[in-house]
């Protein structure tokens, strides 16, 4: 049976950096055809990076993308390179795969199904493709197709099954989320059984403002079985060593409407064999600690800072997102501030300080007393007669935050801010206070499961990274005497059960009340998720975990009367 | 000629709110039988307000809706209601026309068109409609579609007139921005010429977070000759008397694929003439100023505030963003605040008061110095050794911030923010400092079309609402000594032309290089306008007025490294 050697490359591009990104193609091209292979694919969109959402509107990037596309496609030698980039085809956008070979552009394949939900805009931009080429190589034929497109039973894999093809190369730019992982393994194991054809499916991989790509190529054989799993979270070249059946004419074979075979030129060397990587896969906490690793350290090199900054208020969630920032940036790329004030307990201001030891970061104090006493007497005269309550709550908070803000001014730093998403959601924050920051790094991560990441990370590194005081102590925003997370809200567990059925399922209260819930906190819950639209709103980003996150995922009006409770 | 008496309703729906909208739906129907309307038509989406985005995504929501559709149905009687609802048909959702008749839903309408560019998401939500009805009632034939359906030459319009009707009712949740007036009535003026048809075309009135619905509902005759303007920004019941040809059936007819004849049983009733409406349009400035009243006056009320604060500088943006709050929401719920500092001149603190006289608003005064310097002085250690600069700027911009949230969150008043669109482009504005608060009136108005709405204002009303001193002065944001904006800026004049070049024309620097700008300021206003898309992020929402506004209408990515300059 002939062989086919398939470069699958797993890059991270940084979405604009055309230059760049073509560099790195480029790069991953002569290493593949050094390796030998006789196809090398990329990610979807991987000359822009993925999504580049406006900038597609943009007629003057459009025209560089092709430039740099073309560039590419002058690299190639005796390999296939099979990358994406946007194509426009006189007035219209296509999301394509340019198949390269010998310093051309032979051909280029238009993405069919484009997703317009959740995180995604593609109809915003493209057009939806309609042709199906195969290819014949060394006498074996192959399809490629993108993203989307694989997940359609009788879409573009399906007709070029039918046409011969025994291969199918699939290019993505699918971001994580928990579960998606399986989720994508379990489409693709169908689609292959059902066509009888090889699969290889190529993720992007590397951060891009709210969206991880975690890689974690495949490649699946024609009865569903799982033949390599490359890594997760890892930029790699994976190499694939297929032996498919020669690709003879027949007459059964079907031509389907729009469908094109093209013959690319390649002359067939031997090279020796290439151990086939791993099938093994790591387990949902690791993928969501790396997810948040890898995250952050995008985010800030690709935005062109190196240091961050973090207020650790010796509670869990700062402690956690000090604890990524050190895995993505090193400990000397991570800052501490510690802005204890009157209603900081002891305890509070010790525990952020074994934090900084255990994690070797430097740590700096603030004591933001002397200034909230200036505010308050500034305000005297306007808050007479009034009950201490929430503004001088807010106060405090929105001190730190310029405190944090000034820093970051000064020195370049960029500020990470510390909320989960069980606060995002409720409000739990203060806006322009212990909100403010570039990038909010665990903000699609429920209370509970932030407990879960701190335990896995102490478990993970063997010692105790984060000191079991933090994660012992009843949580508390410590801006009042005695204060306590559980005095105005459900104790994390329910809240977070709530949470997921009212964000993520989208369901009604009717709905959510069949689980046994007390109606009444229920009802205060939903009240306050959808009170506090306009926080959420002017929250810096942050990383995607759930199957729905605040951000581009759930758009929801301000305005908004909607409250069937 | 058979008559036909239409009533377009021009009303000021709520998004989400099912309920005040079915209500309000069904009081016009009322009031439009008791006027003896034939045909009462209402908005897109009146049931739901639009754009109600994400909510369509809760399938409780979807159901909620047809109640209310279903509700507003029972409710008619001897007069034919047509107005916008959500439609689920299986696991699909439509952007749909009811047509009601006799306490029935008689049929509906699927939008075929579905907008998907620019603030427009509907791809995400709805599914293209495929059936182009007609409706006879009283010998008189007529069609309904939906919004941007009559935008294309060849769409539903054509095949209804083909199939007899001599009326098309085009209902819309079309939103204001400058010129689209204009553009309507081409479209229209086109349509109904080359159709030979009469269009009434029904728009919504209201503020909805980014937009503003301006109304100005249209009749126009098959020769493209315009028989009637609604009012802009009005919420009102208009009446139109048709004469229109009776239909006959003949074989010339076209029974186009999925067109389907509806009769309407109605008796006809005489009723006396009602003065046909105004064809009088307003000049631009008036509109923008109408757009910013009702955007602000309904964001305020639409979120439950009655009250805003707005901190007053002396400066002309803050200036006219109080003048708009006036006549959004009267001088008693507006509540200035000067916050002074040691850069603030004289002439500032006194011209921001003459404006409150003006205004008639209350104005306080709070002092930032005292509390500036106990910020210097704790970050001493910090800043030891540093220039002072930009992160000594921003800390007294952030204490305003901070001052202002604390009266905001004691007294529950909606702080309004006051940036300019040329500064939020330029990222000439402190993120959590005057940045903060919860709407952004004039964030889409460029810094020359703020002095021009100014002088708008102070023609309009025959007085010196705001004072000459504001208007001549040249614009600082007193951060420092001897602060002007052209110090780091070129003169708005310049600035605002290649910013709408590069904006709103999404143009490259060589096109926008080509009209005679300095190539160094060019490439200078480009930089901060890509390097401040993390501030926008994270920008309070405000009225679009421009084609293209910071917002749902631009979105670009943060991490973006395309810099072709």
């Amino acid at each position: 049976m002939p062989t086919l050697r398939l470069a699958l490359a797993q890059i991270n591009p940084t979405v604009g950096d055309l230059e760049q990104n073509s560099n790195l193609i480029i790069e991953y091209i002569e290493e593949a055809e050094t390796l030998g292979a006789d196809v090398v694919a990329f990610p979807e969109l991987a000359v822009t990076g993925y999504p580049p959402e406006d900038l597609l509107l943009k007629p003057h990037f459009v025209s560089d993308n092709v430039s740099a596309a073309q560039k590419i496609a002058k690299s190639t030698g005796h390999i296939t390179a099979i990358y994406g980039f946007a194509e426009p085809v006189k007035d219209k956008l296509y999301n394509s795969a340019a198949v390269t070979n010998n310093q051309e552009m032979v051909d280029t394949y238009q993405k069919v199904h484009l997703p317009n939900y959740g995180v995604f805009d593609e109809k915003r931009y493209f057009e939806e493709g309609s042709n199906f080429p195969v290819y014949d190589l060394n006498g074996v034929r192959f399809g490629i197709n993108v993203c989307e497109d694989i997940w359609f039973s009788s879409g573009p894999t399906n007709v070029q099954s039918n046409n011969g093809a025994s291969l199918i190369i699939n290019i993505n730019g699918s971001p994580f989320n928990l579960g998606k992982r399986k989720e994508r393994e379990n489409v693709l194991i169908e689609r292959s059984r059902d066509n009888g054809v090889y699969i290889a499916y190529i993720n992007m991989v590397g951060g891009q403002d709210e969206l991880v790509f975690d890689g974690g190529s495949l490649v699946v054989g024609p009865t569903g079985n799982i033949l390599m799993r490359a890594d997760q979270f890892k930029e790699h070249l994976y190499i694939y060593d297929f032996e498919l059946p020669k690709f003879q004419k027949s007459s059964a074979l079907e031509e389907s409407i729009g469908s094109k075979n093209i013959s690319l030129p390649q002359e067939k060397k031997e090279f020796k064999s290439i151990p086939c990587p791993t099938t093994k896969t790591i387990d949902q906490n690791e993928e969501i600690f790396q997810a948040l690793v890898l995250g952050t350290r995008d985010y800030v090199k690709k935005c062109g800072f190196s240091k961050v900054l973090i207020a650790l208020s010796g509670g869990i969630d700062s402690s956690l997102v000090a604890a990524i920032a050190v895995e993505a940036l090193g400990p000397e790329n991570v800052v501490g501030i510690s802005l204890p004030s009157r209603f900081s307990s002891s305890g509070s201001k010790t525990d952020a300080k074994t934090l900084a030891n255990n994690l070797n970061i430097k740590m700096d104090a603030i004591e933001i007393e002397e200034i909230f006493q200036v505010f308050e007497r500034s305000l005297t005269d306007q808050f007479n007669g009034t009950m201490w309550g929430v503004a001088e709550e807010n106060i405090q908070s929105r001190i730190r935050g310029n405190l944090m803000m000034a820093l970051s001014n000064k020195f370049g730093f960029l500020l990470l801010t510390t909320g989960n998403k069980s606060e995002m959601a409720v409000g739990y924050a203060t806006i322009y206070g212990d909100m403010a920051g570039g990038f909010s790094v665990i903000k699609d991560l429920p209370k509970m499961m932030v407990y879960e990441i701190c335990h896995h990370i102490n478990e993970k590194y063997g010692t105790d990274r984060i000191p079991d005081a933090i994660l012992t102590k009843p949580p508390s925003a410590e801006l009042r005497s005695d204060q306590k997370d559980s005095d105005t809200l459900p104790e994390y567990e329910i809240l977070d059960a709530i949470l997921e059925k009212y964000i993520e399922q989208d369901l009604g209260i009717e709905e959510i009340l069949k689980d046994g819930f007390e109606a009444n906190i229920v009802i205060q819950i939903l009240k306050l998720v959808d009170l506090n639209e306009y926080k959420r709103r002017q929250s810096a980003p942050g990383i995607k975990i759930t199957s729905k996150n605040f951000g581009r995922d759930r758009r929801m009006p301000i305005s908004n009367k909607y409250r069937p409770y």
